[in-house]
């Protein structure tokens, strides 16, 4: 079904913006790993709202650990968390239920569900679906850190600011969070915050790119054909309201090249074959090739803005203006980096489980 | 398993480059459909190697429907298709099965199954298995086709060329497999051919962008957050080889632009709602709006070059030189132009089933 | 997944015997369907412990629904559903933590998660568990009222008592739920009672056999060979704890038929087709035929027992005797009615969403 | 899809009784693993028709192996298995197209597809399509036996005849198939070929029960709730044709027993937990005990009778008499007893994968 993700290791999520909670059950999971509402709580710290320059929205996001674990550990089963909606005003949705707001999925819901899907703030599609993507993500990479596999992922667009030199992983480790607009080169931080700030005063939003990279996945992971590394990353990363574009190792860019210089050479460096360049993104084949896996999300502008747009009212299919009222993120990338964090770590937990490479069961 | 795709309608790919032979099952096409050898032939010869500046290989490639139809319909069963591997020479892979081709799935291939995968010619991981695809994909377009859905795909750069202006649809639809690099534009058709037959000349290779839309597809089609349409769609592309990025409508452009200028407001126009712009290609919250669905595959350079590289001797782990003999196509952007139709053909009829849009039975 | 049962219309499990909730996530209701607690109570109601001659654990078993509906209706995404878990002791269970209660799934579940599993009432192994089922199954059974089918469910034998002839469908929908055993037939459930008060007074528990019938099915619900009515139907009831054995229509008495006598001939009464008896149990080819879909489930006696029995000591490897406290239910085929009817609801909306005949929006 | 089942042994079926060929695709076999035609050919040979007394179709069945192995090991890609239809005659089906055969799927697939099914024997409903099962069955046989695991099956009873006593592994290992109608017990064998040869003299059938016995498993093979071993081996058994009931065990005996007696206690023997009686048929909690896994499966007399039956015409909705000609088996328990291994095979392969316990590559 649409609302889960993944085959050996899976979170099916849950809720509505404007409904009683959001949430995420986790299949899959190994039994005996170490694993405290804490360990979720700080994950979900990460995009939780109400941070610099993000959505007006105050919620405290406090994860309820409902099943999968007993005495610390998780026992083999399912594993339900949920986060309560508190801070929920719907009379602007009430109001302007039938005049769709640009480039959310208001309109297109309503023809789907003939006007039955919850139109409170987008329902169940709402970007606060994502914390159980970061909740899910959260035991993804808790059960990735045993195998001593790294998730980097930080900001490296926001509108016209680019980072332009390669950040170095320790950077981005030490970084990433520490920016408030999760960039690691702080140069470029301040004056995407400066960006930011500009955006919000004059009711309008940008996009942004957010790159990610795996640090030591073993050689091999990623199934044959459909299930490659790539296929399975876009799929959960083309999740994430918002997401329009997505590119591995030299992406676009190899589109141009020749293959005498896109090809990776293979070399041997203290007994481990290596490729001199990484062009391809870690990933040959579909598998992985021990190379930092990387890529790159493209995140279109926040669609919610204070400026009057034109839209058209459902019921009597004439034209109407539309404002979005409330503050909103001037840049959905800022918060979507944990988001882009936990999936990958969802897709890269399930690709590992099923080449058995996490046991069944995990601890002593 | 990794060798199907689809939940509703599904392809179950199967052979080997250098094996019997490569073919299709496909599940869940409706009942009564016309469908004979010819249908599938005809996509089939789309991608046959041997044409203008494509591989050495002379495969007739000529398809036998084993099951799944009687009477000229299709009887709702599993449709079997097979294709021969009749132009097969594997020594040259016998003497180099231990030096992985930069840039091929050999090494992690290799690592994967401990050297017991099929080694000749990629084995399973070759991109001959994508006859599959455009065999499964004949039979999505027919069903598509009765519901007036119509999918355009053709090459829109290979290396530094790239089509500037925007392409009509029916320039798409009557050029694009006339010209041999599948490239409406005639003029950049020319320069692109001439591109390839320098690169041939030194034994190097480019790579290409390929651009799709599909027309005509009614609101709504496809499923919340997992099974968005972007989701599908890039988890499909991504499974053909050689394929390295790929955007939506504007994709990365929106990265770079302003809310509003992003949002496509609405408009009405005889009666039906659409968009001012497209930047979303098609797609609001993973549903399709009514608009052409628009998206662009970045295709990275054939990795086979004549030109010598350096690879690794998987026994001795002391590095070695490879030159990959044979002519190799020198873009497979061009060859994969009816490949990554059949992809897209096939992921839209499987959200066209399950949003109930394709009846259990065609006919009468 | 493992927790999660059907594909079209799915219900995922949680949660522990002795953890904080158990629930369920439900996927593929039709959005528009109109749906209250009450709605789902009603059914729960029907195995809620602390009944007649059922278990001494005292749970209100008050649902919470959490996601899934609006204004009274679903609204097309996952709807989920909460049972607080109240009355729960384990200290029984922390002291005999390492002796395997015989004919439970102490042993096997020991091993199988060395250890981690919650051994607290069985964990997610627990009937307890099955509220979930009757949360799911109140949903579906509300999606197939809407198609005028209904699911009559009954006890026809504990122990030594069976009921000896064929019970009217009338009769079984008036009084099935008003017996405290569960049985239609007024006289035989007098002695089934007084059986059950004799077991329970002698510390012992014996089994039982449930028959369920579909009526107003339509022709042609099942898909071919895999998923055949009788393969889900199977699939789902196993999955029920206790459950040892299932036959269809005339089931095993069919291996000593002769085929002449077996056959179900057809006729046509009032122009529609039908056949004169139903040995097949309404399934031909593992399609509905429009006959009454009938089928009975053999359970096991209860395991849970307070004579002493004999088990070993998991870290000792010494054999060990054990005595269940608590009183349990003497028969678990009483309690096991409503989850049989719910199974068998949710495995019918299954196929009938698959075979179209749910549409994705219900209502006006 | 339906064609299909298993998740990660997976085998997808394809073919119709009167097309070209039937066949099997299996995905999730371990590269490595010795794998020969003839390996598939001597089970495939076991349900061969033409043998005593059995359906008077010649047919050699002869298997090809396309795709999935090369130099006589698996490579880690589907395995593609191919028998062509080679004695086909369809006139008989031709002329009788609308009068559907009591028992048979014939009338509820027509409605299901509105006709457009393959009506010649049967289409992809025939018993044919199990010949995919049998091939599917043998490599997971295979796989199975690289972990000591056998899988002992025979018939126990045909019409009034019944096994009487525990027949031992050891006599039905070495008897079953040299029995003609696979009975391990000589006596009754005897008996039954008698009882057959009475049937097909007085044109009518008889139904019979299977029992299958799986040796040397692990402990915990099954996954909790919807994936336990009983579910998933009723699922794929119920996709035999003729099957109508199954029972685990001691079965729907179990019903009439007391707790006391029906629990197996568990004791140590040489280091080992065993139970002292095996009424649970080695499953507790849906996972293996270790004991010896036991189930029998009834199987309803040969559909296809050469005594005339009442039909009706689906063209004019009129009564109307049916004699199906040619020569069938007395009692399809017979042929049934390869294919009830191989689906049972390839059940437990699939959970024995799920459960890493069989590892990705095999071999040196």
């Amino acid at each position: 079904m649409s609302f889960g993700f993944g085959r050996d290791f899976r979170a099916t999520l849950f809720g509505e913006s404007h409904g009683k909670a959001v949430g995420a059950v986790v299949e899959g999971c190994p039994a005996g790993l170490q694993l405290t509402e804490g360990d979720i709580q700080q994950e979900l710290d990460k995009r939780r709202p109400g941070q610099v320059l993000t959505t007006g929205r105050r919620e405290r996001d406090l994860v309820r650990l409902l099943s999968g674990a007993v005495n610390g550990r998780t026992d083999g089963g399912p594993i339900t968390m949920l986060v309560a909606n508190e801070d929920v005003d719907s009379s602007w949705y009430e109001k302007h239920r039938y005049i769709p707001r640009p480039g959310h999925a208001d309109y297109t819901a309503f023809i789907k569900y003939r006007g039955f899907n919850d139109y409170r703030g987008g329902g169940f599609f709402s970007g606060r679906l994502t914390a159980g993507i970061v909740m899910g993500g959260a035991i993804a990479k808790k059960i990735l850190s045993t195998q001593g596999i790294k998730i980097l992922t930080h900001v490296v667009q926001i509108g016209g600011i680019k980072v332009g030199t390669q950040i170095k992983d320790e950077q981005v480790e030490e970084f990433a969070y520490s920016s408030p607009v999760r960039c690691a080169d702080k140069g470029k931080s301040g004056l995407m915050v400066a960006e930011l700030e500009r955006l919000a005063a004059e009711h309008d939003s940008t996009g942004g790119v957010i790159e990610c990279r795996v640090l030591n996945l073993p050689v091999g992971i990623g199934e044959p054909i459909f299930d490659s590394m790539e296929s399975l990353i876009s799929h959960g990363i083309f999740s994430i309201p918002a997401v329009k574009a997505i590119e591995f190792g030299s992406g676009f860019r190899l589109s141009g090249m020749r293959g005498s210089g896109a090809n990776d050479e293979f070399c041997v460096k203290e007994g481990k074959i290596l490729t001199k360049t990484n062009n391809s993104g870690g990933i040959l084949g579909g598998l992985t090739n021990g190379m930092p896996l990387v890529f790159r999300v493209g995140i279109k502008p926040t669609s919610s803005i204070g400026r009057p747009q034109q839209s058209v009212d459902l019921r009597t299919m004439k034209e109407a203006e539309l404002r979005v009222e409330g503050r909103h993120d001037p840049c959905i990338a800022v918060r979507a980096v944990p988001v882009v964090e936990g999936m990958t770590s969802i897709c890269i937990t399930d690709l590992m489980v099923r080449a058995q490479m996490i046991p069944r069961t995990i601890g002593d």
